[in-house]
């Protein structure tokens, strides 16, 4: 299937939706989900149009998982996360609900379960202020460890 | 906490212990999990020592990253699965129980829930079957899509 340059992502990079932005990179942004499954729940996507795995260029695909690397580590952070999921779905038989890759970082604690189909919307002043909290919580260089 | 080189995947990459082997490049191999959540549970892995996300380099992320991709879509073929869910755990309060970086390679088909904590042992047999045949479906070059 080919890439629909109208989903929300896509929104988004070309900066004509909002998002409560974390992280910026040559290759790729990071945001926070607009339906978290748990606090913390943050997106990285690349910037190049892709809709999944399936059709990323390597390049595009090595420097978005090097900012989800980077992001993920903010993210254990800023919440105190001894766990750190990251999910990545493609097809909506898996779950994947906007056909633009995307990888999910969730923030994991013993005993406590995520909504794997979560679909309430968060509000945007609280999702800025869990932006905000996560954008002074990166480390100046290296692998963001 | 620091990496430990007796750790099953370290004795897999060692030739120390048996693997449904998929795949293998320079920077990293994947094999079939031993306890999948799904009939075609796979994992790639890279060839470096890295407990997790955080303490893998940059370059042994982008290659394990591509074999994932080139793996992935093997798998996708060889099972005619409409959806391919990439997980990828740190920390045991995530689920990570070996601690050895990993991407989890799983088949996601409409109204099949896997398990998320499986702890049944697959038979050897059935698992080398099933790596033969996604060996068999394996694109010549490029993205593996």
């Amino acid at each position: 299937m080919s890439y629909d340059s109208n989903n929300p992502f896509a929104r988004i990079l070309r900066g004509e939706a909002p998002a409560s932005m974390v992280y910026e990179d040559e290759h790729a942004i990071a945001f926070m989900d607009l339906m978290p499954q748990v606090e913390g729940h943050t997106l990285v996507i690349p910037r190049s149009p892709c809709r999944d795995l399936f059709d990323v260029d390597p390049e595009a695909l090595a420097g978005t998982m090097r900012a989800t690397q980077t992001v993920a580590a903010a993210v254990k952070s800023t919440f105190n996360a001894p766990g750190i999921m990251i999910a990545q779905l493609n097809g909506a038989e898996a779950g994947q609900t906007v056909f633009h890759l995307h990888f999910h970082i969730l923030p994991r604690f013993a005993g406590i379960e995520f909504r794997l189909h979560a679909a309430v919307m968060e509000d945007r002043g609280k999702l800025d202020a869990l932006a905000e909290r996560i954008r002074k919580n990166f480390k100046p260089a290296g692998l963001g460890g």
